[in-house]
Formats: structure tokens, C-alpha cells, sequence
């Protein structure tokens, strides 16, 4: 076993604090990670707080990992020490299921093993092992199954990739997924960690962006972002004016807000993808859909084939989160300047400030 | 001007009753049709009480008419006198937008004209002509433009042909839009006007269809009409039993009812499609939609190429409505019954028993 320092939730109400854990030595299949980046995810605080119930204490939260490859196991082929890589939302997944075989884990039919507060799964039968539970990237390093292991095109600043691993990836699968093409009309909804990443990659497919957030003050940071076009909501104005315009509305909201007037806001055959979960859920007008024949959808992060033709995408058109880089002991602080919506536009942990045991 | 004998309401609280009407001579590119049989929509009902707001008095109701060509306008070439025609739910649209250019009229931008309840429009602009109100099919005859006219083919009883004009390609239009194949499972919900059409023509395309009511009552019908399964809702049992197991669901309640109950029983990537439309907008739970990719759309009747599609496609496959025929002046009388749901399962009344002018 790896002694590997990490930062933890102790319980859903004690701030994080440093916490030693072991990683496992790669089996034949798995690789060893030195983490150099995590990124911070509104999840790891839902989760962290037990915002979702159930959460695993004490826990190490972190799904948007960026490292290099310490040691690879001996029937590993794909990678090579001191590679770039990323591991994302899980670690694992049943293998057998429909939607493992089509490459769309993220919706094993089992459950994804989630990179953390989640479990490891028994690597004969790929059944949960429930004396196991997954610690996530706060932490500096990781022993992952090489098929669960993405390459980090080296064009891509690694500390700029580390929140392609979630927030890219929620965004660009919907994208991909309904048919986002070049000149279709794009409304995002929230300008936040999902929000960003949404222009950057719709502007990169050669859609005309438009944002759409409750207050002005981040017109000019859309626009710098690629949006052509900005519209605040608080007024209401833009929902009257902007109806039946868009090919795709894209919400990254989940605070509570009125599906509805978002709905109006597309033509026929115009799809709403909701990618936020507000606490309760809200009301839809069947008229809403019905008279355009419009989609109100869902989508959830994204598979592994995917996320690596996501991360070849980002590199070949430039694009990369935007960030402020923290050290490992900020944490706390920054949940709470997340919690306020303050930050442009996600927080990674530099995890060469977590302390290495003496 | 054709002096033509109609059943209207004369406002919004008043019976069904006798009324003169007049139709125009048909214009060069229009028809004259002799209406033989009229099915009695539950739109009829909410627009004849003005359950909806702005209803146009007095109305005759009436669009899922089916007569013969009486006579024809020097530019028709496609119809002859004679001839079996069907009129659906509009007689007009604007022409000119994306929606009418793609065939989905029923889209039109600038809104249809309605077959009742609605406005005549200028022939040369295609405008709305605020003093000609349409009048429906209870009525002995209609003058209507050949490009909103269909042929109903000879082996469908024309009384059971009637309620294809809306209840059949209302639920035809979202099975061949959504991609609905041979082999997928089909959960059509509520067996009335619009379910049990859904199950014949989802059955006739190939479909495994369920039929998912709030009692047991509809069990045999349901098997009768050409479902493989049956299932009733009221005990709860059915949304753990049948989870993640349908592609498709087909929704026809207008009743309030939990749409996330029936958004849980589809599979990954699986549709739920909206047909009624509930007073008060429905709670929807984002999560419901994400954790599988689903989706929830609406659809709205259908285009005129598609509607004779759909007509061509139950000749060739022996789908006809299921109905009760009724004398005009029992309307009053099937309208309560409607309201109790005990009709099974379209009354089509028989224009042949309104009195022609002495």
C-alpha cells in the first residue's frame, strides 16, 4: 500500500482538514497517478455536506484529476510513466450492461463506481466492494483501472484541464449528443462552472452563443468567453423578445427558476437540456411543449470514449477551462466563495501544496 | 352563397343547437365537400364552453370530417366529384414560413387557420380575415382549399375514418417523428379518444405497446385493440415493476397525474411524449430526466402530406377508429358522456340525421 497524504470531510458539517490515506499498488490493468491538479466541483460540496444524503465519511472529494503516470501495471499498453493523464467522474462501472458495452458507463445500469464516495468494485465479478470505499483527487496520488484513464493532450496547460473532466464533459456530451451543429442558435443558461464551458465548446462547434443570465455583470465576461450575444433575464424583457428563437437552450442552473419561460425561448423542434438539479422540481407546461413540438431533456456527464474525444477536441480548438488555482489548504475557503457564485470560472487545487508525509 | 344546416353553440353555456349557416362557392382552387360523418373531439367540448378562453360565437364545431367531393374549382386536379375527402383540424395556414414550407403546417408561425373557431383567410395574402370566422363539420357541407383536403382510400369505413383526421395522426405524427420501430416498447397512457388510437397504430408499426390505465376495466379492451400488456396505475405497483423498461412513453391524460412516475419507467435515452395538455403546469423532476438522458416532448396533430401519409398507412395496415355513431341532435347527450369518459371510443356522428332545409 501507497501512504498517500489527502485533505477529507470528516462528517458533513466539520471543515476539510488534512488526512492520510493508502492507495493500492496497480494490479496488472491499473495505473498509479501522481496527481498534479483536482478541480473543485459544485458536487464536492453537495456532496461533502451530504446535500444528496448518503454520503461515505470521511470523505475525499475530487472527480476532475489531472496527473501524471507513476507506474503502470504489466498488461497496461496504453500508457507510459510520466504521461499526461485525467480521471474524471468514475473509476469503474459493471462492464456488461447495455449502456458499459455502448460506452455510456456513465449510466451503468449497476451504478458507476464515482471516483469518490462511491465503492471499489470486486475486479473478478466487477461487483461493489462495500469494505472499500473511493477517495477522489484532493489528494496526491491514485491507483485507477487503465480503461477508466484518459490522455491529456499535452497542448492543454494540465492545471486549464483538470474541470474538462466534469464540467467539460457535461457540457460537450449534450452538445454532441443532440446535435449541436455549426450556426445552430445556442441559449446557455448560468454562467458558472457549466456555464463557461458550454460557450467555450458551442462557440468551438460554430454555433451562435447566447447567454443568458439573471444579472449584467458578466456580459463582458461572456463575450470574452465566445458568446456573440448576452441578454440579462431579471428584467423579463428577453424572454418576449427572444421567443421561439433558439435550436437549443442549455441550463446549467439549479437554483430554482421557471422551466417554462426558457422553453418559449425555443423554435420547433428546439431542445432544452437541463444539466442542473434544483432541490424540488418544477412546473413544465405541456402547452409549452406541445405547440412546437419541443424536447425538455436531461444529460449527465459522459462515457469514457467520449471524454477523451472531448479532451482531443479542446486541443485541437484551444480550449480550456478558465481558473483560479488554489493551494490545498484554501479549500474551505473556497466552497464558501463558491457557495456565492464567486468564481470565474472554477477553482483547481494545486496539489503540489498538499504536504508530503515527513 | 350554399345554405348549409349546423348544430352550434350559441355561447358558452348554452346546448348544441340547430343553426343556418353559409358556405362559399368554391374558388378556383378549392372544393366543395358534402359531409357525410363528423367525429366529436374533446377539443370540441373545452372549445364549445370556452374552457381555453376566446372562443368565437356562435360555433360550429366539428374537424375530423370525412364526406364526398361535391364539387370542384377550375384549378383542382387532384380531386373529382365523388370522391372520398377527409379535413382535419385547419383549412388554412400562412404558406410562407418554415413550418408550412416543411409541410408542418400545424406549426405554421402565424398560426393556422383552425377548421373552427378560427378565421377564414384572404386568398391573396394568405392573412387572416377577422370578419369570416370557420365553421366545423357539424354541418351538412364545407368549402375548403384542395391543398388542405385528403383522400381517404375506399377501404376504411368512412365513419371509422373520421377520427383519424385528429385523433389518429395526433398520435401517428410523434410515433413516426420519435422514431418509434418495430420491437421498441410502447407505454401508451389512458385508454380514450387519443390512447386508443396510439395503441393501434403503435402496434401496427411493430411496437410491443403496454397500456397503462388508472383501473382495470380497460384491461381487455386494451388487448382487444392490440396491446401485448396491460397494466393499471392506481396501486403504484406498476412504476417499480416496470422501471427503466420502456422506449416510448405516450401520454393522452389531460387529468392531473405525476409525469416523473411515468419519466422513471423509460429506459436510457428512452421519450415520453406529452398529447393532453393538464390545467395547471406538472412538477418535474430534472433528476428524473438527467439520470437516464431522457427526454419529455410534445407534439401537436400533424402537417397535411403527413396526415395523408398516416391515412395511406391505416388503409394499408386496416386501422380504423373504434366508434360509436350517433344522430346530431344526441350531441348534447355525447358531450356528457364524454365528460364521464364513457364512450368507447369516439362518438362520429352521422351528418345524414341534420335536417336538411325543407
Amino acid at each position: 500500500m501507497i501512504k498517500t497524504p489527502a485533505y477529507a470531510a470528516p462528517n458533513a458539517t466539520s471543515p476539510l482538514a488534512p488526512f492520510n490515506i493508502e492507495r493500492r499498488e496497480p494490479g496488472p490493468r491499473e495505473v498509479l497517478i501522481d496527481i498534479l491538479y483536482c478541480g473543485v466541483c459544485h458536487s464536492d460540496i453537495h456532496q461533502a455536506r451530504d446535500g444528496w444524503g448518503g454520503s461515505i465519511f470521511p470523505m475525499v472529494p475530487g472527480h476532475e484529476i489531472v496527473g501524471r503516470i507513476a507506474r503502470v501495471g504489466s498488461q497496461v499498453e496504453r500508457f507510459k510513466v510520466g504521461e499526461a493523464v485525467g480521471v474524471g467522474c468514475f473509476v469503474d462501472s459493471c462492464r456488461q450492461c447495455p449502456s458499459c458495452r455502448a460506452g455510456d458507463e456513465q449510466y451503468c445500469d449497476f451504478g458507476m463506481s464515482g471516483t469518490y464516495n462511491s465503492y471499489e468494485r470486486n475486479p473478478e465479478d466487477h461487483r461493489f466492494d462495500k469494505t472499500r470505499p473511493t477517495y477522489g483527487g484532493y489528494s496526491t496520488c491514485i491507483t485507477v483501472d487503465a480503461d477508466y484513464v484518459l490522455r491529456i493532450p499535452e497542448s492543454i496547460p494540465l492545471d486549464r484541464a483538470a474541470p474538462l473532466l466534469c464540467a467539460g464533459i457535461t457540457t460537450y456530451s449534450p452538445l454532441k449528443h443532440f446535435g449541436v451543429k455549426a450556426g445552430d442558435r445556442v441559449a446557455v443558461v448560468g454562467l458558472g462552472g457549466l456555464g463557461h464551458m458550454a460557450v467555450k465548446l458551442a462557440a468551438a462547434m460554430g454555433a451562435h452563443v447566447t447567454v443568458l443570465s439573471t444579472s449584467e455583470s458578466k456580459r463582458d465576461d461572456a463575450l470574452a468567453l465566445g458568446a456573440q450575444a448576452f441578454a440579462a433575464t431579471r428584467d423579463g424583457t428577453v424572454f418576449k423578445e427572444q421567443a421561439n428563437r433558439f435550436d437549443f437552450v442549455v441550463d446549467t442552473v439549479s437554483a430554482e427558476h421557471d422551466y417554462n419561460l426558457y422553453l418559449n425561448l425555443l423554435k420547433l423542434d428546439g431542445t432544452m437540456i437541463l444539466l442542473g438539479i434544483p432541490e424540488q422540481p418544477e412546473a413544465v407546461s405541456a402547452g409549452a411543449l406541445i405547440r412546437k413540438r419541443r424536447r425538455l431533456a436531461g444529460s449527465m456527464i459522459g462515457g469514457i470514449r467520449e471524454t477523451q474525444e472531448m479532451l482531443d477536441f479542446c486541443a485541437t480548438h484551444g480550449v480550456a477551462s478558465d481558473i483560479e488555482l488554489i493551494r490545498m489548504d484554501q479549500i474551505n475557503e473556497a466552497y464558501e466563495r463558491m457557495l456565492r457564485s464567486d468564481v470565474r470560472y472554477r477553482f483547481v487545487i494545486d496539489i503540489a501544496t498538499l504536504e508530503r508525509p515527513a
